[in-house]
C-alpha cells in the first residue's frame, strides 16, 4: 500500500479544499483533523474522507466559509447554526463557544443545527481537555444514516450515534470514543468485500433474524446493526445511542425529517465541557486523574493481553509509528482523491 | 413468596429509619424510595437494602439527620457534602441544588462528598425530567467496591459504576438506568445460591481467565466482572465505567482511598441537568421527544420480541402489576428486616 508523510496528504487536502472555496485557515483545519485521524489508524474517518467532502462542498451541501453563528444562548448553553460549514469547522467553533460559556458558570453546553459531518467525535473533547476541561460529546445522524434497530425493533432507527469523553491527565488527554452500536457501517463493507464474515450479534437480517452475513445487511432489502451490547444487552446500548439522539436532535429543536426527505443536517452535535476549576485548583484535579489513571493501570495484565488498555492509548500508539513510517492510503482510496481533485480543479 | 403492600413495606421502612433518629420527612423518602425501585422489579435496591441501612445507621456509617452542604459552588456547579446523611436524602438534595442552578446558565451538575448508598440511580434524574429538565447522572463507589477489571487487566479497579439519564416526553418521563460492566455483583451471588451458571464473558476468575462459574468470582482468592461490551467490545464499558469514577471521584476532589482504609464515602453521586426552556419553549422540546420516542417504537418488532422496548419501560410495567398485585419478598429478607427491626427497638 502507498504511503504518504502527514504533511503530503495535509497539504494536499488543504489543496483541495481551497479549490472549493474555503478560506485558508478553515482549508487547513478541515485537512489537519481527517490527517489526525488517519495518523490515529481510524481510516474510516480519515483522508478517506476528502472526495465525500470536495463533492459535497461542489454540490452545495457543504457550504464553504458559510457563517457559523449563534442563535439563542444563555450563559452555559447556546444553539449554533453552522449555516452548512464543514462539520469540523463548525465543531470547533462550538468548542471555542463552550469553553468561553463554561469559564463563567463552571459548564456549558452547545447544540448544532445545520451541521455537516464532524469527522472524529474525540477531537472536540481531546481540544476541550487540553484546555483543562472534563468534556463530553455526542453525534447523531439525520434518518438517511439511522441503520441501526432499537431494542426488540428490526428496522432502523438509529445512527451508529457515537460519544466521547476526555479528561485532562498530567500527559496528553485520556480520550474515549465510541459508537453505541455493535460495529460501523464501514466495518461490515470492508468485511463484505473480503468475503468475510462477521462476529456473531452484529446484525439482523430484513426479517429480524440474527446473521454473521454482511451482505445480509446491504440486501436489499436492508438488514439492520444491532444496538451496542447484543445480544444480550442490547437494551443498554439502545439506551445510550437514544440518548445520543435526544442530544442532537430534540435539545437542539431540530424535528425528524419526514421519510425521504432531504435532511437540513447531517450530524447534530452536542458538546459540553466542566471547567475543572470551578471545583478547586485544576492542578489537583490533574493529579488526581493521573493518580487514578495510575491506580487503573496498574491491576496487572488478563492472560493473553499486554495489560491495561486506557481509552484512546492504542490510538496513541498508531499514531505514533504512523508519524515515523508514513500513512497507508489504499489504492483506491487514493485514486478517488486523486479524482476528486480532478473535479475541483486540482492536479494531485 | 409473601407479598406486601406499598403502603405497608414504606410503613415499616419509616418506623424502621424513625427509629434509628431519622426525621420524619426523611425517613419517608428513604423508605419511600426503597420500595419504589421494589415495584419496578429492581429488588437488590429496594427494601432488601432495609437491614443495611439501618445496621449503617446504627453503626454511624450513616448519619441520619447530617446536615447536607454546598462546600463549593458557581453559578452552574456544586460540591455538596453529604455529611454521611442517608444517600437517598443526599441525592435529592443535590437534584433540588441542580435544578435551582439550571434555571440560570440553563445547564448545572453537582457532585458528592460523603456520600452514602444513593438507591436507585435513576431516581434523581427522573425527578429532574419530571420537571421539564434532561438529566444525567453517574455514581461510582469507594475501593471496596472495585469488583470490576479494566480492559486488559484481571484486578478490579472499578465498581459496576451505573449511568442513567431521563428526559421528559408527552407521558411519563423516559428513564434509563444502566451499570457499565456485564452483570450486577447481587445477580451472581444469586445463580451461586442457584448452583447456575453466568453466561459466557462476565466474570474472570483469579487468574483473569473466562469463567462461567458463579464461585470463581467470590473465591478465593476473588475474582472480576468484566466491563460492558466484553468479550470483545470490554473496552467501551470500561470506557464509560472510567468516566463515571471520574465524575464520582477526581472531580469532586476525593482522592483514592489508601489500600485497606475505611472509606470516607460509600457513593460518589454526579448530577446533570439542563433546561430545556434554554433551548426553546418546553412545549416544543417534549413535543419533538414524544415524535422521536413513537418513531423508535414504530420500528416493527423482530422475530421473538414483543417489539421495541423504550428505556426503563418494563420496570413501569413491573410496577403496575406490583402495585396491584402486591411486593413479593422474600422470606429471608423478611426475617433479616425483622431482625433489623429488633435491633432498633422496633416490632414488624
Amino acid at each position: 500500500m502507498p504511503t504518504f508523510t502527514a504533511e503530503e496528504l495535509r497539504d494536499a487536502g488543504t489543496r483541495l479544499f481551497r479549490a472549493c472555496d474555503a478560506p485558508e485557515e478553515d482549508a487547513r483545519l478541515v485537512a489537519g483533523e481527517l490527517v489526525e485521524a488517519s495518523l490515529m489508524g481510524l481510516d474510516s474517518h480519515g483522508v478517506a474522507r476528502y472526495p465525500m467532502y470536495v463533492a459535497q462542498a461542489l454540490d452545495g451541501t457543504i457550504r464553504p466559509g458559510a457563517p457559523i453563528r449563534i442563535l439563542r444562548e444563555t450563559a452555559g448553553t447556546a444553539i449554533v447554526d453552522c449555516g452548512g460549514n464543514f462539520g469540523i469547522v463548525a465543531g470547533h467553533r462550538m468548542a471555542e463557544i463552550v469553553a468561553e460559556k463554561a469559564r463563567g458558570p463552571g459548564i456549558a453546553c452547545a447544540v448544532s443545527r445545520r451541521c455537516n459531518h464532524v469527522g472524529r467525535l474525540g477531537a472536540f473533547p481531546q481540544r476541550l481537555a487540553r484546555d483543562g476541561f472534563f468534556a463530553f460529546a455526542t453525534v447523531n445522524s439525520s434518518r438517511h444514516g439511522h441503520f441501526v434497530s432499537p431494542w426488540g425493533g428490526r428496522e432502523g432507527r438509529l445512527a451508529t450515534n457515537p460519544l466521547a469523553w476526555a479528561a485532562p491527565g498530567e500527559g496528553t488527554p485520556v480520550v474515549m470514543d465510541m459508537s453505541t452500536s455493535m460495529i460501523a457501517e464501514g466495518k461490515i463493507r470492508i468485511l463484505m468485500q473480503e468475503g468475510a464474515q462477521l462476529p456473531e450479534g452484529c446484525i439482523l437480517d430484513a426479517e429480524g433474524e440474527p446473521s454473521t452475513d454482511p451482505r445480509k445487511f446491504y440486501g436489499p432489502p436492508r438488514g439492520t446493526i444491532l444496538p451496542f451490547g447484543s445480544p444480550r444487552l442490547g437494551y443498554k446500548g439502545f439506551g445510550l445511542g437514544l440518548m445520543v439522539e435526544i442530544l442532537g436532535s430534540a435539545l437542539a429543536g431540530v424535528p425528524l425529517d419526514p421519510p425521504g426527505a432531504k435532511s437540513s443536517y447531517v450530524n447534530g452535535l452536542f458538546l459540553l465541557a466542566i471547567d475543572t476549576e470551578a471545583f478547586g485548583e485544576s492542578r489537583v484535579f490533574r493529579g488526581l486523574l493521573q493518580e487514578l489513571f495510575d491506580y487503573v493501570s496498574s491491576s496487572p495484565p488478563a492472560p493473553g493481553t499486554e495489560g491495561v488498555v486506557l481509552p484512546g492509548s492504542l490510538d496513541l500508539r498508531t499514531r505514533e509509528t504512523r508519524s515515523r513510517e508514513g500513512i497507508p492510503v489504499a489504492e483506491e482510496t487514493w485514486r478517488l482523491i486523486v479524482e476528486a481533485g480532478r473535479s475541483a480543479g486540482v492536479a494531485l
